[in-house]
């Protein structure tokens, strides 16, 4: 059986592989995506995931806009346009949204969501920062028991990307990654340790252009601006496609390695706010709800994107 | 016309008084009351607001349940029975409550209230923590143009009363304050600098005594309370009512002096987190938004209390 | 018998009427003065001590420099360049030294000066940052057992001049402040709320002024300067001779009221680093080695300052 | 021509066995020896310097004592009896030292040999926390520029021991660090991502012991106790001479790979005060002063380690 998801993203680059990749993976059944603001403005994280969800043929699931800024901190210079442009997903002539925006809120999409399915049935898969995960488990605390698990994209137990111990999508939102990863339920820490071993080298791209079909030409374009703009930004020889790692994971979680660690998130630090503090030094409690994924089967992962792709056909566009 | 208002409170002695206030006061319309953790847990303060309704003849007024938790931080030993006892207003005998609780959730039922009625007409009357606030701002960020004013009930430009320097409503969820003061609206702070001149005395106690009807009863048994308790916790001489000061202001501005000053919040102080720094040295900006409570003129503040008790009348209980 | 002091001072203005002041009063005996950072840099505060010393006509008693930036802080911006000018001590036409500088450093000349005179004789007059008397007590943990009693200028209980809630001094050295209060020995802190009170009025300059010595015109060139700074920096009317308030103490403690309080040293505020953060709620603990000025005898004061003026007489110059 | 170096340290097992290392190391003038609380009392590592001394056989070597407590921060809890025992050094017997201490404070004797030998000559190696290497170069600004390196262990890039990242030394006297790491002068950090391969394995302690000195005998003692201890406390299978690593660097600087890298403390952090961020992204910008040590030549750095002790001879004890 599929394992449900809510797919709560900013695209984003890789939040569209992400969204590809769980659309076209039969271990996943896309319940609902939500946006947040980050990678870009809500109006254009919301607009793009709507072109996405046109490209992948993504028909019948709900798309609601969330948050459009931080849970507490204000919005100031949180986009990351140096590696997605000024959209959000430059690269790609972007297809007019053929699906209606959702009109609910996606808190309320998110509760609603999970409070109507069965108890341990629904994971959320957060890419972006964690301000509409954290005001869903405030607004319904019942959440907590309720949702199988969270896999969320962001973090780094090691070295970061937006300073130099802190990941971008918790900066953007740290008191919301708190919410997240203190709730009590099941976390898994899909950060840069991994993702960044998940690199769309030219062989990579060049097996996605193979495919030929409609998405597969999407997804080669949005890689070959994601690599000149990692390239030039970050010094990166290939684009890590962080946030389709969180999915990958879903699908087939033996895809990774994952050790159970403490996790929390620094919010008062001059030089460390925003980093995801993981405790490596010893065998966590055996009660200790949060995992950090650490190593990738770099080939199994790469499959898994290439069938996901061929799974969705020339229909998608 | 009286003034329209959502009372967001967590009863609380002097949140019991304030609602008594709000329902006798021919210059308020209290639109709907709803409840946050904060003096006591949630399931208390809600079956108190709902009783201290049911004293005060309310009718047809909404009573809803929101925050069972601040909005970032734990909830560890954030209540204050020390002042407000087990229940959380211990004291008189509670009544069973009359009308049914509201199935909405609090940050609903004030989005919906304040989007349903003419733009600048809603005032919001925080008198606990403002986990409530924070999370509708957030939910629906049009509230910001929407709401006349915030008139809350928290805070400290001076000394505090839970710390050397933060107020007990602010320090439970600073985070929240943070949100509220920052988010641009006409913020007025009701804190300890003036709700320390608001002290019940045993003067004003035999004057609510005198009216001799239920509701005054009522108040009079929470005040004996209030009194011993806070001399025994505190070594105050006679209590503060603190919360009914922000509901006196909005019946009636003149009832105190206001000076508009930039205030904010420090979440990240070793000795000061939950501090509403205020700044007193110079005149504010034109553009300031928020303004703090100073001086307040204890004779029509009393006045207003014993007049809106009057008018309650019999019928009340 | 007179209180033998250090004078640990970084002239400014306010910091050379406390220099002349501790001369001039019969109730002081000026052990030696020491140098810090803190208007203006070591090298100009030191140049204007020695000025200050030949103004006054002290002989034999040694100047000394001392740190030349703060304990644990950098040195950007720390100067106070808008009330004391370039030099630190702008308006009148400074005379060269006659006196030689003592070669030691400021921390061996107050660790030497206190351990070689008999226990509990010698006062320190901190009117800079703390960073030399913070240097010495950690060179010489001794001191703190040996020395009569700290009477420092700095800090404010209640309202800030360099933050909304930071005063100048303690907030260009913040750590130093903090070993300073929490040292265990007894601490006076004249801080802004004293200080604030002590305004040199037209009327005051003009009582100096009419004293017709070389010291008391050199006074009134200070003030005319001080006074037009602190009118276009900070709005005043009249500035406040803060410095000279805590030799006044020492001379005469009966001058003002002190309050036996809590004082901390708030180190990592996002709003509120360099708050003396001051626990004026309930009586003090017994051994509460702190104590916070409140109110001036304002007309006490101006006669002390006058007094000593005239003791200094004409040969100051 | 042998590095001249000041060794300011806490003995501490592993500092026992840096001690011995400098003395029998060819490469190394020692010049002075000084300690600081740190794994122990003042007292205590004091009087292990010293003992440890004479097991060296260094005579005619100054020894002092420095800082009884961090720059800033109280001295509660900060010693480190769990690995060390209670006496600092426990395990083997102590013999009496039998040259005098010097009378010297510590920060005067490190101020006095580096600014009386010529410029650039003199190396720091601090395995201890920085509290008098901050004092120092507070108390003379010129070491920076006279210092030729400053060598230390203590901090981590990536994993801690006393929280999840951050180290014991550093941890101890945050506030000192920052001092040392901001200077500007030539800073390698010798810390936990280098020092937990320096593992003194059962098969090392064999060779040791088979060197059948006195001073080899003693270092097998400490290494029985340290073996035991650090599994016990920690779950090591050996323990780390962390302190040795530092002396062997100086010794010979190809005996680990070193990686140019900015580096600094967090002092405000909820859950990482203390932490030593450094930035490992990029390349680091040209003139950056710090370095962070990343990998061991094992074999020979223990080769070099025996070499000393044999070096040391039978006339060490």
């Amino acid at each position: 059986m599929p394992r449900a998801i809510i797919l709560d993203c900013d695209p984003g680059h890789d939040d569209a592989i992400a969204l590809l990749l769980a659309h076209g993976s039969p271990e996943i059944e896309l319940l609902a995506v939500t946006t947040v603001a980050g990678n870009q403005s809500l109006d254009r994280v919301t607009r793009n995931a709507r072109a996405v969800a046109r490209v992948a043929g993504l028909v019948g699931v709900p798309v609601a806009a969330g948050a459009d800024r931080p849970l507490v901190r204000e919005r100031v210079e949180m986009h990351a346009a140096s590696v997605h442009g000024e959209s959000g997903l430059d690269g790609p002539a972007l297809p007019e949204p053929t699906e209606p925006l959702d009109p609910r809120h996606a808190v309320d999409l998110i509760v609603e969501t999970v409070m109507s399915r069965p108890p341990g049935t629904v994971t959320l898969v957060p890419t972006g920062p964690l301000t509409n995960i954290a005001l869903a488990v405030r607004r319904e605390p019942r959440l907590v028991e309720r949702v199988r698990q969270v896999v969320l994209m962001g973090g780094a137990a090691r070295t970061g990307n937006a300073t130099p111990v802190a990941e971008f999508n918790v900066l953007t939102d740290p008191e919301a990654a708190r919410v997240v990863l203190r709730a009590g339920w099941d976390v898994v820490m899909v950060g840069l340790d991994l993702t960044h071993q998940a690199l769309a080298t030219p062989d990579v791209v060049r097996r996605i252009a193979d495919l030929g079909t409609p998405p597969a030409r999407f997804v080669v374009e949005l890689l070959d601006f994601f690599t000149s703009a990692y390239r030039d930004a970050l010094g990166f020889g290939a684009p890590p496609v962080h946030d389709a790692c969180a999915v990958a994971y879903v699908a087939d979680p033996t895809v990774m390695t994952v050790h159970r660690a403490p996790i929390d998130v620094e919010l008062a630090g001059e030089l460390t706010t925003g980093m995801t503090v993981t405790d490596l030094r010893d065998p966590a409690p055996g009660d200790c709800p949060t995992a950090v994924a650490l190593d990738l089967d770099r080939e199994r992962f790469w499959d898994a994107v290439l069938d996901a792709l061929a799974r969705l056909g020339p229909g998608g566009a």
